[in-house]
């Protein structure tokens, strides 16, 4: 643990500081605080570097959700008279809702991931990572209630309820119910992703001492 | 500052000890570590007391969510020879996951006020707040995901949809329609002061030095 003194230096927050006066802050607080121990520093870049990988997931997660129910849609092949038989998103209220709710929250995934590279470069940095802790639970809310609305729409979709006379439509449009079922799989797994988000950054606040 | 020094050791989190190791165990962090400052102190004792009230709330909205919907049923004062109109919480499956999982949430809750009320004797102890965080980020998916998919079947219950042909069957059971909405705003309520019980733990966790 000796050796590697110039790699320690290297990967210390205060790293733009010249030769003696950055060794002076680096070691200084290792004497007073048990803050900038090297295991915690190292464990705490992996838990930022995790948390870098997980949103890329979540993004891809929430992205694919988004525009799986987005292209939603089917023509059945034969018509009447009066209307033609077909189906899409933009009919059902919930599968609007959980358009644009996932497209909110693959925005603000987007836009966490500056934050997200601040706490690989300063592991310790408190800030942001409470910022992300906090819009993480609003994100995951969100995420949660259109991937719950779907779900149960869905399911409807599905099984029909007898008691409410609403009849299944999965059988005459298939494709349209494996599309929304593709959509409400793909928020469900952003949903994991933003709940071990939150774990990890709870993880990373903890261990600052 | 000097005075009410008594005071001090008192509102310490080491107050079981006697007396003048006591005095040494809560003056010695004071002038190695800033963490047990006084105001901070305050602070996050003052924060730990609202998260025990918010817990209060929250554990009184997911109860009053899950009874509201448990009780809802409606039998319609007329019927044909081979059945009654009814309807019942019991023949949705959607409406039976909101009365089970606010029923998990609410006992979640209850289990947890005894870690708050840890908080509130030690506010600077690390390992309740986080596991309340963790768990508390686990309620609300559920609770959210619960509120969401009752939101999308009580809109579809009283507006219907046309493409889908599943008509509204709020105009024959209002009372029903009534009380299974009331109790999505109930959780919704309980989702939001989730959120809030989440901020201030993260609030806590962060204000640590």
């Amino acid at each position: 643990m000796k050796t590697g003194e110039s790699t320690a230096i290297d990967i210390a927050p205060e790293t733009n500081n010249s030769g003696p006066i950055g060794k002076k802050k680096s070691t200084t607080p290792l004497l007073a605080v048990p803050v900038p121990d090297r295991g915690t520093h190292r464990m705490k870049r992996g838990l930022a570097i995790f948390d870098f990988v997980l949103r890329i997931g979540a993004l891809a997660a929430a992205l694919a959700a988004a525009a799986a129910m987005g292209t939603s849609g089917q023509t059945l092949p034969f018509f009447t008279q009066f209307f033609q038989f077909e189906a899409s998103y933009d009919d059902l209220p919930t599968f609007q809702f959980f358009v644009v709710a996932m497209g909110i929250v693959a925005g603000y995934v987007v836009l966490s991931i500056p934050f997200s590279i601040v706490c690989i470069v300063r592991p310790h940095a408190v800030g942001p990572r409470l910022l992300l802790l906090i819009l993480d639970a609003v994100a995951l809310t969100v995420n949660t209630a259109a991937a719950g609305a779907a779900a149960a729409v869905v399911s409807l979709a599905h099984s029909g309820n007898s008691s409410t006379n609403w009849l299944s439509i999965c059988n005459q449009f298939g494709d349209f119910c494996q599309q929304t079922s593709g959509a409400v799989v793909g928020s469900f797994a952003a949903v994991l992703l933003f709940l071990l988000l939150i774990l990890f950054s709870a993880l990373s606040l903890k261990n600052r001492h």
